[in-house]
């Protein structure tokens, strides 16, 4: 680093953190409604927590990761942290509301992790979870649990991704019965559950090795846990399960069957369980969780892009760092792995009870990861349009001969009362603007119509309103002349119109609803 | 505090901050979706940055006050600080990113203060602001921040605050030539321009006081001081001002009225002068700013509203605290000022330029204070209607007789039908649910549609629309049979009639473009 003067700053944001502007910022911001829509169509009540809570309330909630948690200074008072996820300031905010005994929440907010930071891969110390639970005293089982998957269904089908994802789930009491089952000490569950989870990334003769060589395990046991959680599958693999014995004989496993066969019927009954792969090596990191677990994958990575050649070289070096990281932690480069799962959860009925047991409480989420989410529409989208700043519809343009005034007084009314009407308009800063300036601020944020006004037009009482981009030799090529009276009326048509030619998606078709009402008459 | 074993925990958030929830939460959301509809409407960039800075971006920009900010520990890395406003961000922003020569970004996020909180006058250590900015290298003088005073009446238009505002102005220059002018000494004015500042909450002689007897400014000074600040008007005071010969002798003075001159013309074109009162007391804290000033305020405080027995107390407890501290900083009680302004801003034309000189940009933005906005809205809101948890549209119920099978797979569907065509809908997580506790669960969150599912109906295709809180005697009291074929869309048509009835403002009634019309052609 050059030395520095008394007035020169480090002009960076803090490691692993990023500013998010103009098309990135405009197009996570779609995603953010897109989730939350989804979250409010199913009855979800808004939940923002402070960013930072007292540390004692975080400690003892992650594990080994505590020490990726940022403290704040003591600068006297309250000792405090950020928060590391969404779930634990939930699970403290219904201990604090011991009245509330059943509630469907969602937030959207950033978390902090202390991680390693690899930009490539979308792997931040500041990134937004997008979190949706469910908490219930007296539900009956599996039915919020179906909900909350419902929901990951429709996330991604609104995000456009049908047919390009997988939900796998699994159950803990499964997973604890078989591991029993196949005589796994019970000081060793934790442990080699969480080696089962490095299937995705690891095939099982590493994953054996981590047991045996590692953690102590005896060869014929981890031979007997490979007969079962290389098997993935629907129907078919419950009711195998089902029909061994040997595993129905534990009461851990059998409770876990029993609510998985409740569940496909349940994900059946929504229309989504062809989207569902029942996937025996799904263990999930974290302790909290205690029936069902889930995680979303999706085809292909998440490559950074650059959108400028000093970027493309920054990522370059970001993405040999990376590299090295990952070499470091010994992960795999299967690049199928992509940036891993896009959302992830599961039931957790014990989390609210380690705050104050009278306040017990059962819960299912989950979680969004937008960072990633992002990434890969983005990767997607940058293949067929091109992305805006802004979402502006008009850019209000005056021009004249000689003695030309600029009309500032009139642009900034016809911009009133475009803004009124609820349209998205701009005009330039300039009280005698050039054309082409105009002409060249529209077309560099895409804006589709320009209003220009002009002195002979105005005495006429009108304005030319003109589609930005048309092909020469288009007959509105030049605009066309539009009373000031119908301005609004004509742009508001028009960008319908619009629109409606792009193909913004329409509500259900009433086919669809007709198959329903054939569907439930036949069910009865 | 209670002695505390070692699995209890004090369940509680950091000092000065708060969990928002239910109706509190949705209407703050509201609010932030009314003012970012605004702010998009002008073709506003979304920019977020991180919620910590290195802390060497912050260092001495917010002068005495930097005492406030928040740090993070020292954990190995970079020294971070929290946030304290967002123009400092934006302005690091535009100084790494040199390429950006004219913006409008707008940015609704938190910001961390370790000051005394109130909670009662909603002065928290963690709170949001919604700012908007536009920086620009190469406009016209008063035409963007002309716009950015549009942009605050139509933000409070908007709120349904019309009539029920003034936004103060003044400008940096005619306060800095006006000091000059009486004979305050250069290295005084900063001092007694905050001393100017409290004249919204201290009476003359108090201000004079200070003046006088703490900062040792000359008694005959402070008189002539006192002859111009204290004056209020509109264009009348900016022509008396004009006028007088010995201030518009003062460069600065001379700068800030022409500045002022144009301004009001602009204001004046946009429809909205009525809405501001040039007022020479108004100083504004910060040091960064350089030319026009501006702060909205409105009629009436906004009282903390307790929701429950034991919350009122807590709030009665803490209003003691408040009034404690308050009397400590020697501040008014005032009741008139009441949460003090609800936004402010100005520009800053020199503030990027303190990261690096070469990406020197001037600027102009305003920051709304939505936590004020909150408090003030939800007060006027109370009086009127009741606050709902979430906004479900529907609630999908079944009901039965002898050997009701609680028709589980049914709702179900019903509610995938009604997701599908994007209506909200809940229904109750258990298999055989009684009535009256669906309703209860309806009732308790204000929802406006029941769909009753049951045996008979069904296998005649039919579900029960019923519209709940009509009163007795209504011919609709039960409800009425419909085609689960057709049920979305008698849902939709139903919530559309209700969202008219409780009027939905409309967009700028035709009458309004034709007066513009012919404003328009009246100006040529």
């Amino acid at each position: 680093m050059a030395p520095k003067g008394k007035t020169s700053f480090t002009l960076k944001t803090p490691k692993g953190t990023k500013d998010w502007a103009g098309p990135d910022a405009l197009l996570r911001d779609n995603i953010f409604s897109t989730i939350t829509n989804v979250f409010k169509r199913h009855g979800g009540m808004a939940l923002d927590t402070p960013v930072f809570e007292l540390r004692e309330i975080l400690a003892g909630k992650y594990g080994e990761d505590s020490k990726l948690i940022y403290d704040l200074q003591d600068q006297g008072g309250e000792i405090c942290s950020l928060r590391y996820d969404l779930t634990v300031p939930f699970a403290r905010w219904l201990a604090m509301n011991t009245d509330i005994r059943n509630i469907k929440r969602y937030h959207l907010a950033k978390v902090y992790r202390r991680d390693q930071p690899a930009m490539t891969k979308g792997r931040m110390r500041e990134f937004y979870q997008c979190d949706f639970d469910i908490a219930g005293a007296q539900f009956d089982p599996m039915v919020a649990d179906s909900e909350v998957l419902k929901i990951a269904t429709e996330v991604f089908d609104d995000l456009g991704w049908k047919g390009n994802y997988t939900i796998k789930i699994n159950h803990r009491k499964i997973l604890d019965g078989l591991f029993e089952v196949c005589g796994v000490p019970q000081d060793k569950i934790r442990t080699i559950s969480s080696a089962v989870d490095k299937l995705d990334k690891l095939p099982w003769e590493d994953v054996r090795k981590e047991m045996v060589d590692e953690k102590g395990l005896d060869g014929a046991v981890a031979d007997n846990i490979e007969t079962y959680v290389v098997r993935k599958g629907g129907r078919d693999l419950l009711e195998s399960l089902l029909a061994d014995e040997k595993l129905t004989a534990n009461a851990s496993a059998k409770a876990g069957l029993d609510d998985m066969a409740l569940l496909l019927g349940y994900l059946e009954d929504f229309g989504v369980l062809d989207k569902f792969s029942f996937d025996m090596s799904l263990a999930r990191g974290l302790d909290y969780y205690t029936g069902v677990i889930y995680e979303v994958i999706t085809e292909g990575s998440a490559p950074a892009t650059a959108t400028s050649a000093p970027e493309a070289q920054k990522l370059q070096r970001q993405a040999k760092k990376d590299k090295k990281v990952d070499a470091d932690e010994d992960r795999s480069n299967d690049p199928s792995v992509g940036v891993g799962s896009v959302a992830a959860g599961g039931r957790y009925d014990d989390l609210v009870g380690m705050f104050s047991p009278k306040a017990q409480i059962p819960c299912v989420g989950i979680s969004f990861g937008v960072d990633r989410i992002f990434s890969i529409t983005k990767a997607r989208m940058q293949r067929e349009s091109k992305l805006r700043n802004s979402e502006v519809d008009v850019y209000v343009m005056a021009f004249g001969g000689k003695g030309f005034t600029g009309l500032l007084k009139e642009r900034m009314q016809i911009c009133k009362s475009l803004w009124e009407a609820g349209i998205k308009a701009e005009f330039l800063y300039k009280v005698k603007p050039k054309l082409p300036a105009q002409f060249k601020a529209a077309e560099a944020n895409l804006v589709p119509f320009a209003v220009i006004l002009g002195e002979d037009e105005l005495a006429a009482g009108k304005v030319r309103v003109k589609e930005m981009g048309l092909p020469d030799g288009h007959p509105e090529k030049e605009g066309l002349l539009v009373d000031i009276a119908s301005l609004t009326t004509e742009i508001k048509q028009r960008l319908e119109k619009k629109a409606n030619e792009s193909g913004v998606p329409a509500d259900a078709p009433a086919g669809e609803q007709e198959d329903l009402a054939q569907k439930v008459k036949d069910l009865l």
